[in-house]
């Protein structure tokens, strides 16, 4: 387990927020502080009112005490009768151990003011549960919500703990073109983009960049530029299809891990660097230790206890994670098929076809009750960059050195493969896709000078917080979520 | 200055890398080690050859030793015969101290191998400095260069500085979509997207998301929604302006760091904070104790010393940038201006006109020798969200209260404003600016309930690049750069 020391604070330049003022290391002053945020909740009793106020630094919010037990403290009295929940307020007081159950520090309440109304009669953020559809229309408040706020923490601290890890791996973080000319995948699903600022829209006839332009579906073909040079690279950055689908598991705008390393030479190489860098976010979230679970225990809300010991349990040092190839997969998802006489399958599984996603969930789901690499699939299936395995791999038919990560309740959530490195199987292999040569001239040019034995894999961040955050659906695990037919804001 | 502790490493998984090697905290293993990277230079001598070795993770690469004085070392001879600068390279040995000059440790290799040939007859880097164009040209290869590899790790780099910077100071990093129907500056210069898939490409017949969309220009409107529940967002994310400009200083695509939150009420705020985030990057690059300054040592190539003391200078703590409002700017302009009968700028400085490239570069350059916020603008040059100043303030109109950081050699690195706040406010600024009111009715709803006083700016980040790396064009701050009329890969 990765031993987290944080980065000294800078010198504060601001406020302290609510989570500073409730961490234990923050030395109460003796004089009173101001605080700011939202009132999250209120309740006034005869003699004194209490509000809890957020700033969504962190999950439960400060406790504020308004005392209004006789005239001088009448003050105190029209202001906590101002308050209802989603107004903004500045408080005043002294901050100081609670006596009360819940929380370990208070505000009394000298002073303050509201500095922006909610009429509760029309406010959209109830405190009732909301639908996840009412709330994905109201998506410019949903980060209000204690769902939506803990998902956008949980996002930060997976970032962070993400760029650790890489860092510790000696990668470098780049950035890649978001505006290509090349379609990575072959797929076609992609946005095309056009200049405004031209007369005619059609793109056709206009073209920004005197080619034509798309968003990118991935930054692996930029990455091996880049990893010919520094060796080790990854980035987080958003990827585009425009796939028509409405799965729990699809967006049209997505942010993708992607990562790109020189000098691995076999798939379990990948894998077992996949391995560490996932045990290294479920130990931050699950288990003793876990300095990131305040979050994920307001996402789970207590949940599925099952469910949750089975991440503890993956993120655990010596428990290696299930390696099976394609051909096996294939072979125990044909098992099954007949013990069940085909009842278990809408697809029947059969080798040379890709894996449905109701195979990847029992495989991962039944079969192997945790993560599963499944790997060398046919080359049939795969873009035409994956090196080749020799012949003999499979009595089938020709494979690739890949990798999918198959996880329970997810299904497919990295997938990576070595790189073709070799100039005469790479070149082959763009003609046998049917793509141009020319095309990839300078992507050729990687191998021809200085080719290195190189892999890399690519992870949906999205999926990540779906795993992790026990999220339904991705659109909940991103702040805007766009998906065809979609796009508010 | 802020102190850093690094993160406890994670168990590596990979092997070190050439950086880790010769850190003075690597233990020296007593067996052989294998070390990985392409040749940057080679010698050979009568009984025994040198190489450098680069896998790009720091700038001087690995002393290799090829010992061949005697015919059992004739294997050694042999391989490194083979060498050439550019071929990639897998060499095991002896890792040591070094007796020579110019490093610390060295290989004594024992054995190797040449894993990608590299001919350098047709190589296209050479070892001799190589123009700006033609690395353009070449862009899939220029991380090759040494100048390219230490951008590259300066922006890694940089980012995180930003990444802990931000984190100590209570921000959560978020991502903002980055296809949207709203265009914040309302410049109209954006690119739209359409899908591919559809059969027609013209996107005003056929849309994707059931509404037009476009590529952001800023993700400042989204990030707005988000502060006003978590009250301290920042995002660093790639921006797209379909601008045709071909200055130093501006790209079709370009990677923003905005940051916005609530509970500021004064402009002064807003520049106090710019500038310890700044402060940070300079004191990490610059001076005593400066962690990042080998790359930035590559870069600047000893470079202007009087420059590089400047940016030193500006990074203590207790030299308080200066501040000064367009009032008194457009007045020393003017000053100027008349002092040298007109001569010195091609546009009149007047008020209620932009400032153009030249004032601002007279600004920093001669008149403040350094980094200066200029505040208070008048209304109309600006955006409509930017918060109206009460009509006093100039005597000359109504100003808002916003900002630019100008610095030497650079212009205009950041802008930012306090945010219209006030829903009566904003509502008739949509309406002055010509807007639709329905297109705003999810921010004004962020006024209505609960609005907070709030602010934020943005900062370009390859400007930043190139303020801190002295890089004279934009164009070599990203990796792949993409402008009007290019757009390589």
């Amino acid at each position: 387990m990765s031993l987290i020391l944080r980065r000294f604070a800078s010198t504060s330049i601001l406020p302290p927020t609510i989570r500073q003022l409730l961490s234990p290391s923050h030395v109460v002053p003796p004089t009173p502080i101001e605080v700011n945020g939202w009132v999250k909740s209120i309740r006034r009793q005869k003699n004194v009112s209490f509000a809890v106020i957020t700033d969504g630094s962190e999950r439960k919010g400060l406790q504020t005490v308004f005392v209004h037990a006789n005239e001088s403290e009448s003050g105190n009295l029209s202001l906590a009768k101002r308050l209802t929940n989603g107004a903004c307020v500045r408080l005043s007081g002294q901050l100081c151990d609670s006596p009360g159950k819940g929380q370990v520090r208070e505000l009394r309440v000298e002073a303050g003011d509201v500095l922006g109304e909610c009429d509760p009669e029309e406010y959209p953020i109830q405190k009732q549960s909301l639908p996840v559809e009412y709330l994905r229309d109201k998506c410019h408040l949903r980060a209000r919500t204690d769902h939506g706020a803990a998902m956008l923490r949980l996002r930060d601290r997976l970032a962070g703990q993400l760029h650790g890890f890489f860092k510790d791996q000696g990668f470098i973080s780049t950035n890649t073109p978001i505006l290509t000319s090349n379609d990575c995948e072959g797929a076609g699903e992609t946005f095309r983009i056009s200049s405004l600022s031209s007369p005619i829209p059609d793109p056709r006839l206009s073209e920004f960049f005197t080619q034509p332009s798309y968003l990118t579906v991935s930054s692996q073909l930029h990455l091996e530029a880049l990893a010919t040079s520094l060796s080790r690279v990854y980035t987080l950055s958003p990827c585009f299809r425009a796939e028509p689908s409405q799965t729990s598991r699809h967006l049209a705008e997505f942010w993708m891990l992607e990562a790109e390393w020189a000098f691995v030479d076999n798939v379990e190489g990948l894998c077992a660097f996949v391995e560490g860098s996932m045990k290294d976010i479920l130990r931050s979230s699950f288990g003793p230790g876990a300095d990131g679970g305040e979050d994920v225990e307001v996402l789970w809300k207590g949940g599925d206890e099952a469910r949750r010991g089975a991440l503890e349990e993956a993120g655990k040092e010596d428990k290696k994670w299930e390696r099976m190839s394609y051909d096996e997969a294939i072979k125990e998802l044909s098992k099954h098929n007949e013990q069940t006489s085909g009842r278990s399958f809408q697809f029947k599984p059969e080798w040379g076809k890709g894996l449905q996603s109701e195979h990847e969930k029992w495989l991962a789901e039944h079969l192997v009750k945790g993560p599963v690499f499944v790997t060398d699939y046919p080359a049939s299936l795969k873009p035409f960059y994956m090196r080749s395995n020799s012949s003999s791999c499979s009595p089938h038919g020709p494979t690739v050195a890949c990798f999918d990560l198959l996880v329970p309740h997810i299904g497919e959530l990295a997938g990576g493969s070595l790189r073709e490195e070799r100039l005469t199987h790479l070149t082959a292999a763009i003609e046998k896709h049917g793509l141009k040569k020319e095309d990839y001239e300078w992507y050729l040019e990687l191998r021809k000078f200085g080719g290195a034995p190189h892999g890399g894999f690519g992870l949906g961040f999205e999926r990540l917080i779906s795993w992790v955050g026990a999220i339904e659906n991705v659109r909940e695990c991103i702040a805007m979520p766009r998906w065809a037919g979609r796009m508010l804001l």
